[in-house]
């Protein structure tokens, strides 16, 4: 019987590969003989990189890029065997979590480490990629990026200017001259999951720059200077980003992406699944084992384990969830091919106990569910 | 699909048919069209009258008594439809809950109403007894019990002597002329899952006198008189209890039933199953749900749903339990039918939580297992 093991990660206690050999060795226990498959999820945001590496069978390449900051980072990148599809994880490079507290400042970051982590992938021959956005410490509108692949900006009096969300406003003009030509015979996957546009209320710098270190009066001017930006690149263009659904992920690195890329938006959890080739694993299994820290009611449609059912259920596999929390009422989860869901919680006890036993009560909680689905057949 | 819900209590939260109907409801929000049939379960010991008469399908018949301490008492037993067997348990009108802790004395305790509970089962025309022993009150040796049912005890001047811990040394003479001669034509099936003797160590003065509220100098004062009282048994009968496993079961009450009436002692969850018709039941059933407050390695081969599993593995049924808490470790349980085991718990938090919440937590928790079940299907 074969069994696929496809968790995303258990946050704060497991990551998915972690998290699936906990599942592995429950299912082992329940069942010696199953032949376990093994695809990490991810829900194709910050930490996507691990598990698409891992499930779609692929290297890291280390790359020490310039960080949030400007200052050095040992970044990397992943690349699939399967024609040498580079994985750009922007967090890796560009994220909030390599930045200090106390120096997280939107109006000085730069998405210029991820254009360095593409340039790095062309030229080791890549000219497939896939973009995880998510946790980025930027608003530049990934003019960064651009930077780092070629294009100049100068303000009205001809000098350069260096990209970062405060800049953005004084640049007069794009040049373009020396944009990386390798990016036109590429295809750039842009996993992306929400539908801010640039602009706006519910635009880059009003909804996601406060999270990443911005006054009330920094939010104002990165609205102004992206506001700026974002006709420069309708003047160029012709695309206008202002309201463009998703033009404001990772501080409008994903606008970048639609005005200057060949470039497809998709929701992360259908990238993770084609990159991962999720549904060629599922073929001929019997059964599907996902999970992921909570699981409810409220579990988004974006969620990994749902988009892993949706699959399952398209081939009429069950799917068995496990998760550190379960809530009541799960219709709608039943509806998109989760069978069910369990706990790993085997008794009373408190957060901090279940997430420093997580793996053990994981590894408990699949046998269970393994030898409840078994007493059926 | 037959399902048949067999669970023992979930103590401290739901009594056994409580948690039977919470896993009804479960059952049915996973599958609607399951026929289910609820057979609450019971060890044998005490709590488990209300189980056995409701699973056997009976009726409680009221009756006052004295109690421990010779105080009216508002006892109860069953009488099952099926050939009028009376359901007595022992705790009812002699046990130690119906004394307050600070009067607790087995010096002075009774098996009196017990006898009392019989003499009136007798005279509703009923012949078979199950009894179930446990949580007594009580260290006479059975002669309370005894007096209600018309034996006479005499001191060496010929004085009556009304039975109890303090005073069987007393006994001179027993006197069973007024022995209700019913009790010769009935069948008594004792619940007992204890293998004291009645004198020494492992008795029942030096091993359950001290929960009852015995001081040292009154456990040394019961084992002198119990050893004159099991004295006066053998001279009378010709049968030695002083070490006869299990005579010293519910204060040497068991050894009064081995002595004295057409008796047989029985594991208590034998007699259960026995009593509720389990195995009629599980006649074509599909699957099994058993379970109680906590199941683990540890749990003893004399709980319910361990009984209830190795009835199911005999027909070939597999049998999910659920409990409050489960152990790792369940490889014991598997080998006597237990397929698996969840706890009810779906999220980190405090037992107070769990207990308050057990009846939805419950439900939830086998909805999910059968739907784990019916997906392996």
């Amino acid at each position: 019987m074969k069994i696929v093991i496809a968790p995303d990660s258990f946050k704060g206690s497991l990551t998915a590969p972690q998290a699936a050999q906990a599942i592995e060795r429950g299912i082992h226990n329940a069942f010696p003989a199953a032949v376990t498959v093994i695809v990490p999820m991810a829900d194709g945001g910050e930490g996507s990189l691990e598990p698409i590496v891992h499930s779609a069978g692929g290297t890291f390449v280390g790359c020490t890029v310039q960080g949030p900051l400007g200052t050095s980072v040992d970044a990397a990148y992943g690349m699939l065997s399967r024609d040498k599809t580079a994985v750009i994880e922007m967090a890796r490079a560009s994220g909030l979590l390599l930045v200090s507290p106390a120096e997280r400042n939107p109006m000085l970051t730069s998405t210029y480490g991820t254009g360095e982590l593409i340039r790095h992938a062309l030229d080791q021959g890549c000219r497939r990629f896939i973009l995880a956005l998510g946790g980025s410490a930027t608003n530049d509108g990934g003019a960064g990026m651009l930077e780092a692949l070629g294009m100049s900006f100068y303000d009205a009096s001809g000098d350069v200017i260096h990209s970062a969300g405060g800049n953005l406003g004084r640049i007069a003009v794009i040049d373009d001259t020396g944009f990386d030509s390798r990016i036109a015979e590429s295809d750039f996957l842009i996993a992306c999951d929400v539908n801010n546009p640039l602009l706006g209320a519910s635009g880059a710098s009003a909804v996601y720059a406060p999270q990443k270190g911005a006054s009330p009066g920094d939010i104002e001017r990165l609205e102004q200077n992206m506001h700026h930006w974002a006709d420069l690149i309708e003047a160029k263009m012709g695309l206008r980003l202002h309201d463009y659904p998703g033009a404001g992920a990772a501080g409008g690195l994903a606008g970048a992406f639609l005005a200057l890329f060949p470039s497809r938006l998709r929701p992360g959890i259908e990238v993770v699944i084609a990159s991962t080739g999720l549904r060629d694993h599922l073929s001929g299994a019997a059964l599907v084992i996902t999970g992921e820290g909570r699981i409810d009611a409220q579990t988004a449609s974006g969620k990994a384990p749902l988009g892993v059912a949706r699959e399952a259920k398209s081939l009429g596999i069950p799917v068995i969830a496990l998760a550190g929390a379960v809530g009541p009422h799960l219709d709608a989860l039943y509806e998109d091919g989760i069978s069910c869901a369990f706990s790993i919680v085997n008794a009373p006890m408190t957060l901090e106990e279940a997430m420093s036993r997580a793996s053990e009560l994981l590894e408990h909680a699949a046998e269970q569910a393994v030898r409840a689905f078994l007493a059926g057949r």
